[in-house]
């Protein structure tokens, strides 16, 4: 994959020259790429992280359904090259409504236009990032010792140490963090702590985990962004950085570590870019609920349903989350990372941390 | 109201040592406070907000649920005082799940004690950030050509300009923006521009309009923080900047434009300090909808209920928004900001934030 402009704006010319010289040749037009069905999703041996498997669908312009999407790729990669040519961005959204001027090439919905984006990224092997479209929100934060250099409005990089030169807030990500726009100039670091709540990332900052273990603290927000999992994994392979991730103790929050460490099935193509393999998980366990007897919520049934799914997922086929899994739905309750509070507010930092940081249970997953 | 950390534990002192003196001399101890209900809640005419009125409720331990209210209270006093001598700080949830240790005073729900943490800011006339506490997430983001000082965790006050010392993400507000932790050096603008969706935050600084109009942006994130109503106010007042809201034309986004102007029913003893009376509306309205043939939503019949409250809420109690209001729900349709980029990306800064700007509907307010 390559993040130069000209590159991406040949790769999309060339495709719709593809189809205009169907047309020419009084072939029908047709794109063809993987399914991103769930069922299509495999385990890729040689980098560990999800990606598509053999099956193919095809839009053939032989159908209604068919010519419309054609149409509305042509649409979206004409508009993706103003933008190059213009220096624009946009987000997925702005680009929805501008589809209001694509005469008989409207999107029908905001979902339609944001997976047809992902599609031209499956077709063409670029990313999102490269066709200069952008999420509603990112801003998810950093706060540690490391400087990077981003590139300004004006073109210039600018460098940052997201420790010194930062408020209490820390660095905001920005939605490219590609390397034409962030350079990662050095880390003098140990390792990087990813946070799943913004309470407990304050809450560190707060306690100086950073200063005291020699770490990068990154607030994952949820269920984190692209640009977010692309730094973790630039961290990862540029600064060789272990990455922990430090979540609540949930179905949902195992998901995230997954995500962060294997892909999720949206985001399958370009998961070599977004996933680390090796990141470990030292988040809320049901062990843990047991051993420190956390203030717990009762399972839902959406809780038990996901970690039904969870057993079958192979992204948690290992001895570590199949025991965990299974106590957790055995003892029917949850936990939240903050509810370590109990012990009061340097129970994590002084010992639920550092435990876990050298204990057999890093070594888990 | 004063942020220093000795008034504030003297403060909570006294109101403990009331409780202790009632119980000394044999009275019921209890503690007496302006009733918290939408009923008393009336337009303050000297500052133009919200503010309670004069009905009060009283928590007698004559009543177990007296009783256990008084208690939990004194015993989130402790942690208070706790905090102010080890110079912490905690999330509203983080203080939840210390209640865990409180024999007797463990909250039931986090609203519980959220709640008791207000009627503490109405009964010492203070502010929670005085109290040391936090919410879970803040983070709305700063651009534009403002100098702040801002105390880092080593106490020393780190200079920060809010276009040149940040990344594309701007500077991110920290939750506590009061004179102690945030100083307000200079800003060279001519206004200051809050916006409601990140989406269009990004949009407006990807066009370079805080350079082009001399203004600092400032990201609402939908219903603003706390911590972003008080910047607002201080740069209103301090640096005599006029506040303009930018937010999408629907029910909700005329409800934040109004709890920036004049406050929110939940915080209404301290609009004073949070609420800027002499904002302006130049988010989308009906008018726009129908000049601009915007890209519309129906509305649902959510929102008709709640335009239906707004006609009856004092501080929609003018020309301007009753017939936007009505054209509104005559119309039953809804717009959101980034709708604007049917006419592509530029057209909001070219044209419809030009216009809005100079033209008589900034006064519509």
């Amino acid at each position: 994959m390559s993040s130069e402009v000209p590159d991406t704006g040949k790769k999309l010319v060339e495709l719709a020259r593809s189809v205009y010289n169907s047309l020419k040749t009084g072939e029908v037009p047709e794109l063809i790429m993987p399914s991103r069905n769930r069922d299509n999703i495999v385990l890729d041996p040689m980098y560990s992280v999800w990606r598509y498997g053999e099956s193919k669908v095809t839009r053939s312009a032989k159908y209604v359904d068919g010519a419309e999407y054609i149409l509305k790729s042509l649409y979206m990669i004409e508009f993706i090259l103003e933008m190059i040519k213009g220096s624009k961005t946009s987000t997925l959204r702005e680009m929805y409504y501008i589809s209001e001027g694509w005469k008989n090439g409207k999107f029908g919905t905001q979902d339609e236009s944001d997976i047809m984006a992902e599609d031209l990224e499956v077709i063409t092997s670029l990313m999102r990032e490269d066709f200069r479209l952008r999420p509603e929100e990112n801003g998810a934060s950093v706060i540690g010792n490391l400087t990077i250099e981003e590139k300004n409005r004006k073109g210039e990089f600018k460098r940052i140490n997201c420790k010194d030169d930062v408020g209490e807030g820390g660095y905001n990500i920005p939605y490219n963090v590609d390397q034409e726009k962030l350079k990662i100039v050095s880390s003098d670091a140990d390792f990087v702590l990813a946070i799943e709540t913004g309470g407990m990332f304050d809450r560190l900052v707060e306690n100086g985990f950073d200063e005291r273990f020699r770490s990068i603290l990154v607030h994952l927000k949820g269920q984190p962004a692209r640009s977010t999992r692309r730094l973790l994994k630039r961290l990862n392979e540029e600064q060789h950085l272990p990455i922990y991730v430090f979540t609540d103790g949930d179905p949902w929050s195992f998901r995230i570590f997954a995500s962060v460490a294997y892909g999720a099935i949206k985001t399958a193509h370009i998961s070599q870019h977004l996933a680390v393999p090796t990141a470990q998980f030292i988040g809320i366990t049901a062990s843990d609920i047991m051993n420190y007897d956390l203030p717990t919520d009762v399972l839902t049934d959406k809780d038990q349903q996901a970690l039904q799914a969870e057993l079958k997922d192979p992204r948690f086929l290992n001895d570590f989350w199949k025991s965990e899994i299974e106590a957790m739905l055995k003892m029917n309750k949850k936990a939240e990372q903050q509810a370590l509070a109990k012990y009061g507010l340097d129970f994590v930092t002084d010992k639920y941390l550092p435990d876990k940081l050298s204990g057999p249970n890093d070594l888990g997953e």
